[in-house]
This record gives structure tokens, C-alpha cells and sequence, in this order.
């Protein structure tokens, strides 16, 4: 052809980010088929202004012979919208499907028709002239035909409200100062969905009795020109295409029409057809997409039926290296993908954690970075979506800090408490949000260290130690250790950190949290024994004293057996029945074995505990229902737990039960009765503790960088295209001052949470607004800034004095976010998608990407590794050695590189991905001989467009 | 083409039921895409023999040019199942998809290349050999291809076990005695999903690099013979295709290939080719196939994504329709369509349901109808599956009884029990198996007649009447009333209960499932108070005789207001805090306030009924899950109810707390104390009650023909394909004889239960074994017969003497059952599809058929009407004027006239179903006028493959 291939040129220089995994994340950083650029869809040339989006729709001429009239039948943008008419209403946008003889015999019809490029038309009149005067035509039928053409179709425009919007009727001879768009035109809700700039193509088609023979042109409009009432939207016309003719069977021109449609709605197509120079490219172009189509057998697949749009669609970036392949004899595609592959693990080498080599080198080089943007960090918040990302994260926030502060309350019996959860968010937060290297970032306490804490605690209580000195020295450690961690940039070590730890790490976690809050639910209904029949339920009686001074007479007869006072024979004076508050109150003491007995209790609790449990797993799913509109739907899966605890309160309340409810001091002032805010360095404790704390101050330094890193490896992933970058050894160097701090002052220990983080990430993310039906909203970025954190924390702290209110949470309810917590970080990993496989039958094991390239047996048995080093974990964390368990978790690492002897480079890159070693000694080898004869390439390139879901990896937040 | 058409000639008598709705049931008759005849997938023609079923396999030539081997890459039945190598494991089957120009290739390949049609080779080397001597080839080109292709090719064969098993590696040179299929083959599990006769085509392609030109060659076998190892499974080949060439670019021979093998694989081309004469026809098939395929445009499908197999395939009925209007300019598809349509209809009225015209014309026609099968209604029994069936079914029915006998209990205050309905269900059960129209149908008590004895017994109470003897007389009348009902044969009528009166009857009872369920929880709670802080909780004592042998001394000094004795001042003596039960042992008696509360049941009641109810319905979701083997998946989900009460039972065993448990007497009499199991014609009730009582008993009747009748429709339906024919009034005189059994002897009144029946059919449906990967079996018929359902009822004659264990099942769980009924009946229904449809965004909607035709705001309005005549129905239900519901139901139908006055008949199509009279007056014309212009019956015509589902319209059973 005379044409170059769209995008030759720069193909070797095509954007790095072009097949990206799109990222479809739980949080809801949904998947961006083609995601650069905000006004194109399609990914084509880097730096190379993008031609504008193509509306095209078709009109189509029914009703002949007695009523002939336009009307729009469809509508094609990326999907096709096809109007149902019985209906009413536009289809769900599907992949269009066309059948081969309609693009065969509009290939015939342009060949033989009128191909006008560049034509000058600047109105619907001189288009229509234009069109019509070229062809052979006597000048009755062009007169009959000019006034056709100019005949008002009818749109079908749904208009923002439910009522339907049919255009007016039909007038066979408008003026043409009738041309400017009508009201209707300008209100079309479709026109905002689309990008400015975009164009227009109108094709219009049908049987016409008093043509001989069929009448075909395809007009290019040289200026783009609003052609009146053609289109359903007011857009400058780019394309014209007319398919007339005598009637034919089987809807020849509505199909026609409809192939014309979508071959105009082909990016490739569009591409050289906006260049073609005469009929000859337009046929090259339309033979082109020819050779590319994808074909239906008609004996597998019912035409009529619709395809729902694909989640990724094809890129161009793929088409032309298919066409290249084909025409240049591009010998090494494996390489391109086996770049494509590495550029996307998700640890890929950032600039952030190359080694400088330097003591604090990295450090230095984070602040130095980071200072650059610090002006921007606060001018870059003034926008509205600010206000709703704080809301939001403040409510997600003290409903953090409400959950764990009463779980440390629960599991430092009361050393720590709500109070100091509120504080040290507040304080911790916004201190870091001031100073660390990713300010979007949400710290919190996370369930590593509040496992951690909780061991720390028992173990204190069994060797007597005096608990918040002996945390003190501790934290001092902690503070050291990693500020050596900082020093020697440990930070780029993290890239040993696979999927595998990750998952491990995450696994243990969830399920100490799932253990613990069915444990806890289990303690109290031993706290409130459920009264079985022939229990002791009703021995209480309320005695007073006797108006004599001494105390009523107990007993007349002595019983038997002095214990069993079931069975005594009671002689009682001045006792009464009263319930045991309304005794004391009325001076009397409640006597007998069940006056401390509150029944009802367990079940209830219980009850609540399920309720809260099963309402905030409904809550979440609720995002992924069909019912109401997609705002509705995000806030109530966003404000989950806060609902689900707002529930069970209300239940509790409306009861009146006296439930267990969350200690919450009266007053500003420490949990632990009889401290101040500042913890003494001693207490009771011997000097020589300060050093022996270095010991599980090692142990926590493992668990803090850990879960600091790895979840900073999650936020600074490439799909979130952050562009002011990250600081590993700045953001660890925040995490040891403020652990410092809160060791001093008694509150809980902080590291970054990967959940809210993710969730405040989200609420800041920038989007495309026009998309086109069918098409997803493309992701632009984030908006980052430090004032949003900021902002939350402050709240948070002023929010302390809301703590009376929080007296009124029942205990259960808390167990039961803590149960949603851990089954819903369970459920997010990879790990157990791969443990349910062992539950399927082969047959009904859904098509994953894993299981095409890795045999059943290989995937079952990393499972099952996998699930023995969870058991080992488990048992270390259920002896007394349970607090060394961080070390376990560091022992993961070495367990995944053993796991090179067992399993191929391939196997594991599938089902973790690879460690840096790797990387860089066998890249290309390793890929080859998976396919180790020729002829998989193609099938497996769709790994382009069905990437691996980023792991969200959650550390239970 | 010298062709002719295939079923060209018996076109216009092709077969009724070939596109007949496919019956996707929630009872699992699941679709069948092309149902009939066993041994083919494609109904083409009627009463000529089948071509028999062909498998495909492409085997690819690899490794060239170091190893050469021949690996099968892939296999078609009906779908494409791909090796994947990397897994060794094959693909899940998807739809085959073909690069255009792979086609267009493989035409001009075989255009230049060898065709053979009826070769005589009776051997591969025979075969071989005359492939490569017609081929222009050097001698020792010649020995090296033919050795070549007479090297053994790799299969992939998974056997049963989970070990995969590699065919052995090749050899270069196979001795011929070696063609012989090897056990692996013979094992091949692929074998026993192919049905008998069929047939094998093998595709052979690859790069081979010293042939100079491409070499194609088509073979069909004159005699179908087994070609030793060239395929997976040892079947005659019939094709054999060969497409060899020196290396090409992007995986020519590859593609090309898995064109051949596409092609092949298309019933159509098969048929076409089967016949061919030439080369020239050969082609001629390709080119029709061509002009059939459906085309996906490049830039909007990704050609290596999966497509799933659709659930309908397109018939070849449709193709050939298709194709006909092509080449004969067929005119009317419309008629076609509109027979098709209406023939499918729910309602289509089958001989059973021509009226007579004579006095019991009807009954006697059934007589006569199902005499002629008595016989074979027991010698078809004599199958396995009738063991299986038997121990379901037996299953379910002693659930129902349970559960309504305990029910029952509950609505009449003892007067009818768990005995009655043991002993009613076998009595009534067995007979009607013995003696009815339709013997699959399962006589049980249902939704609606519990709910009128429910009203009928408060109304006796109310009026101090003798429930019994009343009850007698009001079977007695209904009894009458059918009898006159049969006689009149008013049985015909049931052609005006459309889905709307259906659904409207439907809705009704499952929202009083529900109320009553829910409704009795909360009386326990009242019967089991829940004790509140400062309740009287513990206000009990236990007070003996004096030595004396007058009562111990209650109160020393009178309390002030006499009624309080929480804060009197006691002085006891003998007395002691036992707890009531032992305090009765022990001679004593339990005084206070709270001597009869028993603490905790309320709340571990809501639990079991809880816990029952969501148990069930997660059970009944297992069958759709992917988990578990399918065996254990229909197992659970069968039997959800089942498991759901052991569930509960085992819990409060587990418990032991005194929650309220099913009322059963100790031995074998009525459980109304004092009457004998005759019931006296008038006890206590004045003479004149007896003539009274014939206005309930209109009711009633009305309620029982209703019920019944909807019931038998859903039965009969013509997708059940019955050979047997129904019995609409031997059904009805059969249930009017046993209501006055049922009276006379004082047990429960049965009617046909909907779910129970479909279940029990569901249990005995006949499939075919054989099928191919990714084609769900198909369904061939019901066996009919009478001894599943009579064993059935004599082993729950039998479980009677099992009565003394059901005393250990609580009610709360009795009412989560009910609960689970209720909801799982509302929500089959359409209607509550469209409910909520009213909260979803017009945006969020499924892609339902019926919002394709019907506008947005008329499906709201009919929604809309229906619920307010649902909400009327509830008024009426809650007003003492209860009892008259059954008319109001029949108000539904009047109701339904008059909606003709708001919606057109399109829209009632639609949306309901036509009722008689119009099915007479206008079928043309209301399916002519939905489109008023031609260029919608393509699209329309996709109502044949998705097909309305039928509706189960379940009164709840």
C-alpha cells in the first residue's frame, strides 16, 4: 500500500506503560483498558497528536414504499448500541458483530461508488449536493434524493430524566435555516461522555424502490462541519456514508450499514482512512481489517447473539507488531514479551531502591527528592474531591482506631486503651504526614504488631515485669535498629520480599485475627454462662440488714453439706426477691451462687457478633450488586464496618441488654490508672531489662520493616502512576522517630496500613470523565498531597473528645469487625484462590491464566508448601517461643528460595514471580524454554491483556 | 451448486418440537441445545438417518527442524479444547475462532492441492501411500514424508486417575503390526463421551522444511477405518486432511490447521462434504460456511480471548431458514416465527385440555387414555435410577409432612398433628399414585390449604364451633363441588391462569410463609421473655410443707401494695433456691414471679431458626457452585432442608436448652386427646352447620382447583416431553375423593405439590450419556411411572413408628425451614425479577429479553399492578374477612382481562402470556405490528435459542 502502518515509526519507541496491568484491585482502582492519554482511547502514537474519537451512527430508511423516514437504529463509539425499538430504549453496549457477505458487498458498492476525500461541503445542502451530483442520476430522482437526504431522521435521545425523548416527527421539506442543532441535540447525555474534539460519522442506509441499482458513497469531509439534524449529537461530521438501493433480501442494507459502521469505528481503519488518498487506500484499509478479523464458525455461535465488552481491549501496540510480524518478518517477539513480562512484575526495580552505596545515601536522596515537591504537596489539595477523600478517611480512621484501641485494651488488660489509640493516631499520623517520603500514606495500627504487642504483654505479665517501662525500652531499640535499617538502606532488600512472603505474612496474620475473635466470642460466653435446665439460674435472694442493726438471720436449720446452699432450708428475714443492682441501691446485699449470673448475654452477644460479622461482608459485596445508582452502592461498601457498627449498637441498644461494652476512661488522662502521659524509664523493672529489651526489640524490628515495606512496595507500584515518587528509607526513618516518641508517651506502636492507604489512594485518584458507553472510566492518577492526611489526624485528635460517646459499643460488635477483617484479608490473597483449586474438580476449575502454563500437580504442590509453612508458623506462634515468630516470617524468604530447587523459573513465575538473582543472570532463557517448540507465542501474547491482578497483599490493617 | 441443500425437502415438515424452549429449570432440567434423538447433536432431518458424530484432531508437526514430531495440539467435537502444553492439561472447551485469512489460505491450498473423496485405503500406510504418489514429489521427498507421517504422534490422554499420561515417546520407524490402537487410546475417558458410530478426522499440519511448495490434501474415506495411532481415540477415520509447507511467517500451518479442523467441525460443512462429488463442491461448502461466519471486528476483540459455550447453539433449522430466504427469497418469516412462538407458549393447549362437551367427557377420556399405559406403568420402574429417586423423594415427603404436620399443630391449637399428617400424606400419597392422570405428581399438603385451615380454624374457634365435624361437612362440600367441576369439565378453564394469576397466587402464599414464620419467632420471644437489667429475673423460690403439714409461712409482715413481692419483705421458712423442676421431686413448690421463665431460649431460638434457615439457603446455592465433585454438589443442595433440620437439631442437643420442640404423641393415636380416628358427623355443632358449611367449602374448592390445576399445568408442559399424556380431570376427581378421605378420618387435606413434583420428575429424567466436552447432556424424556411415587408413600406409611424421634426437632427450626420456603418460592418467580428491576438503574439492568421489547415505564406500570393487587390481597387477609382469599385469587384473572385495555398484546406477550380468545382473534396481526417495518426479524429471531424460561410458578409445597 502507499500508505506507512500507523505508528511504524515509533514503534521500537512505543510508551513503557502501554500494556501495563491495568490494576483491577478490590479497592477499586478499576481496569483501564488503554490507559495513556485522556483523550483517546486507543494507545498509539506517543507524542504524535491523537486523532479525535469517532461517534458514528447509523440512519437507516424505513418504511418504504409508503412512509419513508430516517431513523437512527445504532450507535457506535467503542461498542455498538443498538436501539431497541419495541422498547424504547439504546441496548447494553456489546462487541459488534457483523457477517462477513455485508462487509464483502460493501467492499463492492464502495469499489464502484463515489469516494470523495477532502470534500469542501460546509453545510448538509452542499454535502447533499455534492453526493448527489456525481452520480448518474436523472434530475427527478436527484431532486427526489436531495430531498430524502435532507429529511430530519428521528433520534432516539434519552434525556436525563426517565421520560423518553423521541425527536419530532419527520417534515419532509425543512428550511435549511432548520439546520442549527435542536434543544434535544444539545441536551444529549451522550455528548458529555464524549471527549472534546470528537467528531462525527453518520452512514446512512437502505432499500430505495425507484432506484435501479444500488448507490453507494463515502464522502471524507475536508473541515469537519455540524451537518443540522444528521446526528444524534451536536459534533462536527468527519465521514459520510450513503448505501441506497433497490430493495434486497435478507436486510442487505441494514447490515450493510451496520458493517460500514463498525469498519469506521476501528481505530486501525479510522487511522488510514482519515490519510487514504484515493479509493484505492480505502479499499487497502477495509482488505487490511479484513485479514484481521476474528471469525465465528456459524455452527458454534448464534449471530444475534451480544458480547458483552471485554475487560481489556486489544491494543494497538499488539496489532501493529502482529502486522509487522506478518510483513516485515519480525523474528523475536518473545523477546518484546519477555520485557513486556519483567517491566511488569510488581517489582520492578524502581529508582527509589537502587543502592547509592552511601551511609544514608538513600535517605538523603529521598529528602532531597521529596523536597522539590513539598510546595506542590499543599497546592495540589484545593480540590473539592479533597473534602469527600477526608470524610471518608476520617471515618475509616476512628473506626480503626475504636476497633484496635479496645482490642489493646483487651489484650494489654487495660495497660493501653481507646484513649491512646485515638492520641497516637492523631499524633503519629500527622507527624508523618508532614515528613515521610509517600505523605499518602495512612498510619495505623496494624494486626502484625498488635499480635506482636499482645505476646510482648503475656510475656511481660509472666516474667512480672512492669509492662509500659520494659515497652519503652523496647521501642528505644526498635528506634535504633531501624534508623541502622535506614542507614544502610536495607530498604532495596525488599525486592526479596515474593508474593510467597507476602502471602505468608498475610495468611498468618488473618488468621490469628479470625482465631482471636471467635476465641474472644467463646470467653464470654463463659464470662455469661448460658443457664442450662437444672442450673442454678435463680439462687439470689436480696437481704437487708435487720432493723435491729445486725444482719438478717441466714439460715434457721444448717444444711447438711455446708456448701450447697440449693438445698439448705432457708429461714429468712427482711430478704426480698429485688435484682441485685436494685438490691445494693436499696442497701441490701444480694446473697446465693447466680446473683452475678446475667442470662441472656451469651446469645446475645453472640447474635450480635454474627450480625455485625455478616452485615459489614454484605455491605462490601454490596459494590458489586446492580441495585442502585453506582454512588449509593460505593458508600455503603466503602463505610462498611462503620455500618455494621452502627448496627449492632443500635441492636444492643434497642435490647438494653448489659452486654460487655468498650472501657472507655471518663476523663483526658491515661488509660492505666495512676499513670502521667510520660512513661518512667524504670519502674519497677531491674536496669539490666534496658539491654535484654534489645531482644524482641530485634524480633519487632524484623516484623516493623516488613509490614512498613511491604506495604510501601503496594502503594508505589508503577499502576498508580504516582509522579512525585517514592521514599523507602524516608518513610522508615519517620516509622522509628515516631515509634520513639509513642514508646515515650505510652501509646500504640504505628507502621503504614495497607488497606487505608489504599482506600485514601483511591479516594484521590484522578479519572477521565467522557467515556464512551460500554468503556470503562480511564485512570489518570493520583492527587498527591500531604494536607488530605494531614487534615484526617487533626480531626481524629479533636475527635478524643467524642470518647464518652464510645462507651456505648458492645464488645461483640467489635469481635465481629475483627472477624471481617481477618476473613476478608484471607480472601484477597492469591494463596487461597489456590487452596480452593484443591477443592475443584479439574473440570470446574475456572480458566486461569496460571493453570494454562502450570500442571495441577505443580500448583498443588506449592499450595501445599505453602499451607505447611502456615502450619509450622502456627504451631511456633502457639508454644511459648510465639514471639519469635517474626523471625519465622523472615524465614519465608529463605523457604521461597529453596523453592528454586523444586520448581522451574517458569513454574515460579507464574506462581509467585521471580527473586532479583534471577532476574538478571537467566531473563531470556528462562522464557524461551517454556515453549520449546514454535507456535505458542500467540496464544500466550494475551498474557498483554489479561495481566495478573495486582495482589493487594494486605497486611491485616 | 450441484448440492442439494440438506433438509431442503423436508423443510416445511421439520420437527415440532425442534426449537422447543429447552426447559432451563431451576430443578436442574438443564438445556438441551438441540433435543432430539439421541445419537446427534444436530436435528436436521427428521426420520433420515443421522451422519454419525465426528471428533477432530489437529496434530501439528514440531521441532523442526532438529526433532520432528507430531503432537496433538488439538481436538473439536463441538467445541475446541486446546493442549496446553505448558499445564499438560486440556483447555477448558470454548468456541473456535479463526483468522480470516487462515481460511482463505486453506481454500486456495486445497483448491491447488489433493483431494480424494472416497479413497478405498483400508490402513494409515495405505492411506499414506496414496496421499504422497498423487503428489507431483521426488522419490526420496516421497519415502521421507512418508515416513513421516507414519510416525506414532504424541497424545495427550488424561486418564481417569490424576496422573497424566503421555503417549510414548516416537519412534522413527513403526513396524505396521504396531498400527494396532494401544491401551491408552482404548482407556481414553474422551471414548465414553462419544456416542456409538461415531467418526474420526484427523488434521495434520506443519512447517517442513525441504518441501520446496506447500502440499495440501483432502481425504475422505470410502469405508471408515481405524487408522492405528494417528488418533487420541480409536475411532474410524472418515477425513484426513493434510497441510504441509516449507516455514512461513506468524504460524501459518498452525492456523490453517485449526481452520481445517473449525471447518470440519461445523454439521453443515460435515453434511456438505459427506456428499460431495468434487473438488468443486468441496469448495462450494467452504464458500457457503463463509458466507455464515459471524465476524468480530479486530480493535474491539482480542482473538485469543475464550469465548464460553453458549448455552443454546443455533439450530440447523435457523441456517437453513436463513439460507432459504437467501436463495428463494422466502417471504414470511414472520408466520414461521409467530407459530414458533406461540407453539411454545406455556399455555399451549394440549388435546388432554379440548373440551368434550359431554357430561364427565374428560374424566372419561383420561380413563381411557391411561388405561392403555396401567401396565407399563410399573414394568417401566425396573431401572437403577428408581432406587435413587425413591430415597429423595422419601426424603423430602417426610420433611413436608414433618414440617407442615408441625405447622398444622401450631394453626389448629392440636386439633391435627404430626400423626395426621404421617398418616395422611401415605394414605392420600399412595392412592393417587395408584389411581391418577398424572402419577409423577406428589400429593402433599401446600402453602395455600394450610393457610385456609389456618383461617377455618380460627373462624370455628371464634364461633365456638366443633373444628372437626365442621371440617368434615366442608370436605364433604368440596368434594361435591370438584365432582361437578369434573363433570363440567372445567378443567379447560386453566388456560386463562396466566403467569400473572400464577404468580399473583405464588406471591401471596410465600409472603405469608414469611409473615408467619417470622411472626412466630417473635411469639416466642413473648412465651421466653428476655430478662432485662432489673427485670424480675430471679424471683423464685422453692417452698415445702411445714413438719406440720401446713404450708410454710409465706410472708411475715404484708407487703404494702399486695401485688409487688419483689420488695415484700419475706420470712420463710422451709424453703430453699432449687430450681423449679427438682424443686417438684423434691415435694416443694415453686413460688415467685419468675418460676416459669427460662432464661437464654429466646435468643438461642433465633438462632436455630436463623442458623436453620441460612443453612438451607446456602445449601440449595452448593449445586452452582465449583466446588466438590457435581455428585456431592446435587446431593447437598437436594437435600438442603434435610440437612438444614439436622443442623439444627444436632445444635440444640448440643446445648441441651429446653427451646420448644415438635408436639408428637407417644403412640398411635389421634393427636386430639379423645377422639377415635372416625370423625363423628356432628359433635357439639348444631344440624344446621352442615349446609353451612358449603360456603368455606366454595372457597376452598376454589382454592383446590386453583392449586391443583396450576400445579398439573406446570407438569404437562411440553418440554417435559410426556409420552403418557396428563390427566387434568382423572387428577382432580382422584384429589375430590380423597379430601372426603381426608375429612372423614380428620387428617390434613393434600392437593399436587409443584416443587416436590418437579423434584420427583427432576430424580427420574433420562439424559444421554455421551456427550461432548462443553455440551451439557441432553435430555430425552421422564421415565413415567407409577411405583417410585407408591413406594414412596408406603415408607412414609412405614415411618410413622419413626415418630417418637421427631419430638427432639425444635420448632424455631421447623419455622427457619418455612422461612427458607417462602423466600426460595418468591424469588423463582418472575415477578420478583421485576421488582427488582425497580431499584436498579436503567444502566445496571440485566440484558433481559423482555426489556429488549417492552419500554422501561410499561414493564414498571404492569410491576406496579401487580403489586398493588398483591398489597390489595394482604388487606383482605389481614381483615377478619380472611377467609374469602380464594376468590380474591380468582379476582386475579378478571384483573388480567382488563389489563388488555392498558397494554397492547405485544407487551402482554411480553410480559405475561396471551389468554385464549386472542390467541383466536389476532395472532398475526399483534406480532406484525410490534415491528412496523421489516429489519427485526433477525434480531428477533434469537427468541428461539432463549427461549422464555419456563416459569416453575411454585406454590409453595
Amino acid at each position: 500500500t502507499k500508505m506507512k502502518l500507523p505508528g511504524q515509526e515509533e514503534f521500537e519507541a512505543s510508551s513503557a506503560h502501554e500494556n501495563a496491568p491495568a490494576g483491577e484491585l478490590d479497592s477499586g482502582l478499576g481496569p483501564g483498558p488503554s490507559p495513556d492519554g485522556p483523550s483517546d482511547t486507543d494507545s498509539r502514537e506517543v507524542g504524535v497528536p491523537k486523532d479525535p474519537l469517532l461517534f458514528i451512527q447509523l440512519n437507516e430508511l424505513l418504511g418504504w414504499p409508503q412512509a419513508l423516514e430516517w431513523r437512527e437504529t445504532g450507535r457506535w463509539v467503542l461498542f455498538e448500541e443498538k436501539l431497541e425499538v419495541g422498547a424504547g430504549r439504546w441496548s447494553i453496549p456489546h462487541v459488534p458483530t457483523v457477517a462477513l457477505p455485508s462487509l464483502q458487498k460493501l467492499r463492492s458498492l464502495l469499489a464502484e461508488g463515489l469516494v470523495l476525500l477532502d470534500c469542501p461541503a460546509q453545510s448538509l445542502l452542499e454535502l447533499v449536493e455534492q453526493v448527489t451530483r456525481a452520480e448518474s442520476l436523472s434530475p427527478e430522482l436527484r431532486g427526489q434524493l436531495q430531498a430524502l437526504l435532507l429529511q430530519k431522521p428521528q433520534h432516539y435521545i434519552q434525556t436525563t430524566g426517565t421520560r423518553p425523548c423521541w425527536g419530532s416527527t419527520h417534515r419532509r421539506k425543512p428550511s435549511y435555516d432548520e439546520e442549527a442543532p435542536l434543544k434535544e441535540q444539545h441536551q444529549n447525555p451522550l455528548r458529555q461522555r464524549l471527549p472534546p474534539g470528537a467528531e462525527a460519522g453518520t452512514v446512512l442506509a437502505g432499500e430505495l424502490g425507484f432506484l435501479a441499482q444500488p448507490l453507494g458513497a463515502f464522502v471524507r469531509l475536508r473541515d469537519p462541519v455540524v451537518l443540522g439534524l444528521l446526528t444524534e449529537v451536536p459534533l462536527p461530521s468527519r465521514f459520510f456514508c450513503l448505501l441506497l438501493g433497490p430493495p434486497m433480501l435478507a436486510k442487505g442494507y441494514h447490515e450493510m450499514g451496520r458493517a460500514a459502521a463498525v469498519l469506521l469505528s476501528d481505530p486501525q481503519f479510522q487511522w488510514s482512512v482519515r490519510r487514504a488518498n484515493n479509493l484505492h487506500d480505502l479499499l487497502a484499509a477495509l482488505d487490511t481489517f479484513l485479514e484481521e478479523v476474528t471469525v465465528l464458525p456459524p455452527g458454534r455461535w448464534d449471530p444475534t447473539a451480544r458480547i458483552p465488552p471485554p475487560k481489556c481491549l486489544p491494543c494497538e501496540h499488539k496489532r501493529l507488531l502482529s502486522q509487522l510480524r506478518e510483513v516485515r518478518g519480525l523474528a523475536a517477539p518473545h523477546r518484546i514479551q519477555a520485557e513486556d513480562r519483567h517491566r511488569h512484575g510488581p517489582h520492578a526495580p524502581s529508582p527509589e531502591l537502587q543502592r547509592t552505596g552511601r551511609l544514608f545515601g538513600g535517605l538523603v536522596q529521598d529528602v532531597r527528592r521529596k523536597a522539590s515537591w513539598y510546595p506542590s504537596d499543599f497546592l495540589d489539595a484545593l480540590h473539592p474531591q479533597c473534602f469527600s477523600a477526608v470524610l471518608y478517611i476520617y471515618l475509616a480512621t476512628i473506626t480503626n482506631a475504636i476497633t484496635f484501641g479496645g482490642l489493646l485494651g483487651d489484650a494489654t488488660n487495660g495497660a493501653q486503651g481507646v484513649l491512646e489509640s485515638f492520641l497516637g493516631t492523631a499524633v503519629a499520623g500527622a507527624a508523618f504526614c508532614l515528613m515521610a517520603g509517600q505523605p499518602l500514606t495512612i498510619l495505623s495500627s496494624t494486626g502484625p504488631v498488635l499480635v506482636f504487642e499482645r505476646l510482648l504483654f503475656s510475656f511481660s505479665r509472666d516474667y512480672s515485669l512492669d509492662y509500659l517501662p520494659f515497652r519503652l525500652w523496647v521501642g528505644i531499640w526498635v528506634a535504633t535498629f531501624c534508623l541502622v535499617l535506614v542507614a544502610t538502606e536495607a530498604s532495596v532488600l525488599v525486592r526479596y520480599f515474593t508474593r510467597f512472603t507476602e502471602e505468608g505474612f498475610c495468611a498468618l496474620i488473618s488468621l490469628i485475627f479470625i482465631y482471636d475473635a471467635v476465641g474472644k466470642m467463646l470467653n464470654l460466653a463463659h464470662a455469661y454462662p448460658i443457664q442450662r435446665p437444672g442450673s442454678p439460674a435463680y439462687g439470689c435472694l436480696c437481704q437487708y440488714a435487720s432493723p435491729g442493726g445486725n444482719e438478717s438471720q441466714w439460715t434457721r436449720t444448717r444444711p447438711k453439706d455446708g456448701d450447697d446452699i440449693l438445698i439448705m432450708d432457708l429461714g429468712l428475714i427482711n430478704a426480698s426477691l429485688l435484682p441485685p443492682p436494685e438490691c445494693a441501691r436499696q442497701g441490701g446485699h444480694p446473697r446465693g451462687p447466680s446473683c452475678h449470673t446475667v442470662p441472656d448475654i451469651a446469645f446475645f452477644s453472640l447474635l450480635l457478633f454474627l450480625t455485625s460479622f455478616l452485615f459489614a461482608m454484605a455491605l462490601k459485596h454490596v459494590k458489586t450488586s446492580r441495585f442502585f445508582p453506582s454512588v449509593v452502592r460505593k458508600v455503603l461498601s466503602d463505610f462498611s464496618s462503620v455500618l455494621a457498627i452502627l448496627l449492632g449498637c443500635g441492636l444492643d441498644a434497642f435490647l438494653g441488654l448489659a452486654t460487655p461494652k468498650l472501657m472507655v476512661p471518663r476523663e483526658f488522662k491515661p488509660t492505666l490508672p495512676g499513670r502521667g502521659w510520660l512513661v518512667s524509664p524504670f519502674g519497677a523493672n531491674p536496669w539490666w531489662l534496658s539491654v535484654a529489651a534489645a531482644l524482641p526489640a530485634l524480633l519487632l524490628s524484623i516484623l516493623i520493616f516488613m509490614d512498613q515495606q511491604i506495604t510501601a512496595v503496594v502503594l508505589n507500584r508503577v499502576e498508580y502512576r504516582l509522579q512525585k515518587g517514592a521514599g523507602f528509607h524516608l518513610d522508615l526513618f519517620c516509622v522509628a522517630m515516631l515509634m520513639l516518641l509513642t514508646s515515650v508517651l505510652g501509646l500504640p506502636w504505628y507502621v503504614s496500613a495497607t488497606i487505608i492507604s489504599l482506600a485514601h489512594m483511591d479516594s484521590l485518584r484522578r479519572e477521565s470523565r467522557a467515556c464512551a458507553p460500554g468503556q470503562p472510566p480511564r485512570f489518570l492518577g493520583i492527587r498527591e498531597q500531604r494536607l488530605t492526611g494531614l487534615v484526617v489526624f487533626i480531626l481524629t485528635g479533636v475527635s478524643i473528645f467524642l470518647a464518652p460517646v464510645l462507651k456505648f459499643i458492645p464488645m461483640p460488635v467489635l469481635y465481629g469487625i475483627f472477624l471481617y477483617m481477618g476473613v476478608a484479608a484471607l480472601s484477597s490473597i492469591q494463596f487461597m484462590k489456590r487452596v480452593q483449586l484443591l477443592l475443584m474438580p479439574a473440570k470446574h476449575q475456572p480458566d486461569l491464566l496460571l493453570l494454562r502454563h502450570v500442571p495441577l500437580s505443580r500448583v498443588h504442590l506449592f499450595t501445599a508448601i505453602q499451607l505447611s509453612c502456615l502450619g509450622l508458623l502456627w504451631t511456633i506462634k502457639s508454644t511459648p517461643a510465639a514471639i519469635i515468630f517474626p523471625l519465622m516470617l523472615l524465614g519465608l524468604v529463605g523457604v521461597r528460595k529453596s523453592l528454586e530447587w523444586v520448581f522451574s523459573p517458569q513454574e515460579l513465575l507464574w506462581l509467585d514471580e521471580l527473586m532479583p538473582e534471577e532476574e538478571r543472570s537467566n531473563p531470556e532463557k528462562g522464557l524461551e524454554t517454556e515453549h520449546p517448540f514454535s507456535g505458542s507465542d500467540m496464544e500466550d501474547s494475551e498474557l498483554m491483556y489479561q495481566p495478573k491482578a495486582p495482589e493487594i497483599n494486605i497486611s491485616v490493617n
